[in-house]
């Protein structure tokens, strides 16, 4: 158990200083003016390998101390949360030794990279007892949470399809150059591990459990050239196809791609439940549509609802209805949830046990590749 | 061999005096006006199992004759082109019945119910050496022409990705009735024969062969009451979703469904090629979304591409750009391409042949979904 | 007074065999199919100044007679009505024979000119009691005739503000030549005359009489060279500007442009009541967005209606919710329209009042321009 | 002349706690995250009427002090950046008093309730020397910005046509209660002042000086009800419309309302120039719409361009093209413009000179709705 965490303040951590570094800091101290929690972050150190990173950061952000060992940082009495924002190989080795030290841990996705480290790391967080997150950035958007809330009122009734998709562009040029994102000992999957991860996280938030999916992968451009002009084999994924069948029943379909032109935050879903349905995309996150059948025969559509104070937690952000959060937003509405599941000692949501079951659902999307038949998921 | 059409026209026939028979003597007589085809369509006769509804039909659209029985049809001399527009169970018998005669045959989806239907016909087509047209009816569209255009020019590289989907809620209510559309040895399959269908037939339009397909069906409203009140059960899929892979390589998506709350025509795609895509739904069929990576950074975006008369055959409805087509325009230009297939002695597409591949997928697709695997097309 | 019609059929007589004329044609011949009206049109005659122009559309749609004399189709004793397509400067004197000559009468828009001459129309429209129609063709589609029923029934209160554009870019580039369109002989206004005059006739139709205008027009391009190669000054209005105040107090804007780079039919409105609102465009016509509160303040937001069945007069051309219609056929609902009004003896619309009515706006617009003042509609 | 800001730091004090105090005093804090300007906020001191309210604002934000006296905030000398975010009413008096000490000034919108009264600020922030900035908080988003950046390189050609509307729905219910917003010597105009003078301030931005107006206003909502339940007439526009001619020759519209049902933060705008267009949405500010014609004449239509890294400051909040950012970082890129024209002594933009021509403009629009014609703006 955590030693957590008096007076109503909390010591954050954060490892790594890149962009989801940043994030992370900006969040910690953004949260604090959003939502005014019960545990106040203070921003106690940072770590960086690089001195002159560590540094850098610790200055812009006003953390108290840098370093440029992580272990400093997991030891650090002051430190109660630890961020962990590194390369993903690394996840694992920094949420043991967190978990060790009985430190919360707010750790970006994915979690590991194969199941069986993510369920290492689940069974190190429930002997820890400490909260636990996994950074699957796009849940707690208020438009996100509405879809959310309307399923579990049962506004919709019961849910029996469910499609959704994350195309980015990103590595659509062939030019794109071969990096360890195309192997597979540094990456694992492809789009399926970057993207799709968030596909399966979305479904079980939304829909429930899966019970069972087929899969097809491509890898539709099989060479790039690495930095030194060298022409590499692409080892792992551009394209992921899935087929899912839940818990529930419901049918539903995952795709993601990193090579589809032209979009660029590209995660649309649509859920039909047996009362009326719901399509959004990430592109337009401030929205989402919804249908429901009216009264009358000739009045019927998808409405266009942009979100607003009725849409928590928006109104933490801005009374204007319309006016719009940000991406960085969504990260501060993350460490809200995370600091609130810490003060009332309630499981924060996706923790590691939920981070360890979308490893199992890739792990058995990529067995059903290689099967070429319909898996179950194991649990 | 026909003895087809000297002096400019063609005698026609049209089976059925429902919505597709009307639309079918519309698009002959519509056809002369707009296309001004070397064959002009001469309305022979009507036939209907009803005395009035024949006659009704006959005095509506100006047809010379009107008969209750369609070996009449068939029969008649006059008569070089047959439209079928009756009840799915009976296309075969009519179709076969108009080949024996020499006739040109236009008949509506799907081609039988069966796989080994359609191959039954497909060879008859191919004896009786004349004109065949399936009437998978949104290929023709300018937006989709266009789309067409753009994937064999190599405007967008090679196909790299293709999901669609044919999304409508007309069995949405709880409410809708049972009826023979629920019956397997009546429809067939359910949301995939009939919606599902047009799927396969577009992608094989835009993208070619389907090398394989793996998939998953339900029915998701498994009773519903018959027109006596009964509580019966429903025998085939509401929901259908299926990955495809094409020869070419491509990985594919493809789903439908019969109660997706909100669509009203929902066909919608997505096409990726190694150099730019493509986004299209039916529900706005005179426009298409386009991507191609531009010279700067900044002003990259998907077009909304509104048709016009570059997009061929828009300029023979109207010069007006942006005005529009509607869908019965789309039955007129099936239309002109039959007539000018049958006068320049051409095969027509999608021709008996391509119903044949069509069905063909279909069945890999419900034996994959009961086999729980990866299916190969047969061809 | 017309000796209209016995035994069911109307005789018709379309002068001008251009875009218009074949449009008129086809819609004469369409609306007996879609309709089945209780005059169903007999297409006796055509006349075009040129005699094979005359020939070929006699051919074409199937007129008895083709004529190059106007004069001898408006005598006909066959032809009933007489539908007028030819350039703008003639509508006048044709009208003007056709009514002496008891006919009943579809002009093309504009009636005339000036608000003079359509005045004098008017006048003889109601002397020879016969039905008049002006075609503006945008009226009659399901969504805008939803937009009036709402209004109609008070679903959406006292109506507040309209908003109307209609921008095209035809005149976009500099390289579009001098032509009559720039002469103020020839073609009245610019854009104002062109595209200003379907917003007027637009606003009278969902929201009353207008009282008063302000406004303010400009010469864009103010130099283009003709077909000679002659740089030649543009006397009439690129972009037209208006501000309206309606006889029941609402207030609202009418802005149209034949340089407006993108747009290709942007007829695009906005009205609202005191109760809820509506937003269209043109270029998608065959949907409608409209905004009621709702009883929960969370699932608010503009519903995108997809016109089907329930939209008359949708179903007279297809079954199929969200299958769409185009622009042709809203020539046949206005065809329908007018048959109707002469088989009933009721007042079409909008007839040559209300077409007369239009123009006087158009005038008033005008003279504000130069005044530079609101100035009122005279009535 | 101001002492500024030795050291790499600027001391600031806000003044008001409400929505908009909260937000300078995030934006304070975030700028130096996301920007790291040269001149780093030190957050001094809050202001509040209320000691509870002034303290707890303190402790929120981090301030070193609290008051109850606004006088005492703009005495500080560790203050150099006063921030007025308080009721329009007070603006004048703080700014004056600001200037008059020496301080920079960070104003709310509207500058002042008379265009005397900001011509009075205008005149002393001149005096004074220091920097000032008007809070028009939709001007620099990625999108806007961009826009700017297109008209400045020409790559529009000339500026031909501008229209904007800014719509809102909270006064829509006859329900909303009467308040200083209706009053004219409190709030001054209604939407034209609130939401119009947005519109003018994004005209002067996009397109430039304004010359002459021709306005209409109407109150749809003639009386309501107070909070005590007495009935009483409204005094000011709920909807404005409003012709504008610039001086570069170009012609437009701006129209606002706070009773458009369905819109909530509805700030459109279309700019056409002789080679291209642009059409926009405050509701979906992280994407434009660009026009540009094609090479071939079948891929033309307007791009949806989704904000990223090339469009300037978006990547100072994150990396990930189409992310997104939220309404509040809007005011972050405020206040680093803002600390960036305080180093380099360059005058920010929108100062309060053009807050005095925003307000001169407003004013003109005024007093052509009462005389009833084109009126010239003064400068």
């Amino acid at each position: 158990m955590s030693s957590t965490s008096a007076a109503g303040s909390i010591g954050c951590g954060v490892i790594g200083t890149g962009y989801m570094g940043a994030c992370h800091a900006q969040a910690l101290i953004g949260v604090g003016h959003a939502f005014e929690p019960a545990l106040r972050p203070r921003l106690e150190m940072v770590a960086d390998v690089s001195p002159a990173g560590a540094e850098a950061a610790r200055a812009r952000f006003g953390f108290a101390r840098a370093t440029t060992d992580w272990r400093d940082l997991v030891a650090d009495p002051e430190v109660e949360l630890v961020s962990i924002t590194t390369p993903n190989i690394l996840h694992k080795e920094m949420a043991l030794a967190a978990l060790a030290a009985g430190k919360h841990v707010w750790c970006e996705k994915p979690l590991a990279l194969t199941a069986a480290d993510a369920a290492e790391l689940m069974v190190a967080a429930e002997a820890a007892g400490t909260t636990t997150l996994v950074g699957y950035n796009y849940l707690r958007s208020p438009a996100v949470a509405f879809a959310k809330k309307l399923v579990a009122e049962g506004e919709l009734g019961a849910v029996t399809q469910f499609r959704a998709i994350f195309d980015e562009d990103f590595m659509g040029p062939a030019a794109f150059p071969f990096s360890w994102r195309c192997e597979v000992d540094k990456a694992g999957t492809g789009a399926l591990g970057d993207m799709g991860s968030h596909l399966v996280n979305l479904a079980h938030y939304l829909v429930g459990p899966i019970a069972e999916v087929s899969a097809g992968l491509a890898t539709a451009i099989p060479e790039r050239e690495d930095a030194l002009g060298q022409l590499r084999r692409v080892e792992n994924d551009d394209v992921s196809e899935v087929l899912v069948r839940f818990a529930n029943g419901a049918l539903g379909h995952l795709g993601c791609s990193r090579i589809a032109w032209g979009r660029k935050n590209g995660l649309d879903f649509e859920l039909y439940g047996r009362n009326g349905g719901l399509r959004f995309t990430q592109e337009r996150f401030n929205e989402i549509q919804l249908f429901k059948p009216s009264t009358r025969t000739d009045d019927n559509g998808f409405r266009t609802i942009l979100t607003g104070p009725p849409h928590p937690p928006f109104g933490r952000f801005t009374p204007g209805w319309g006016h719009g959060l940000g991406f960085n937003d969504l990260k501060v509405v993350e460490a809200a949830h995370l600091l609130e599941s810490i003060a009332s000692n309630q499981p924060a949501w996706p923790d590691f046990a939920e981070g360890q079951r979308v490893e199992a659902v890739c792990e058995a999307i990529a067995l059903s590749a290689e099967s070429r038949r319909w898996e179950r998921v194991s649990s």
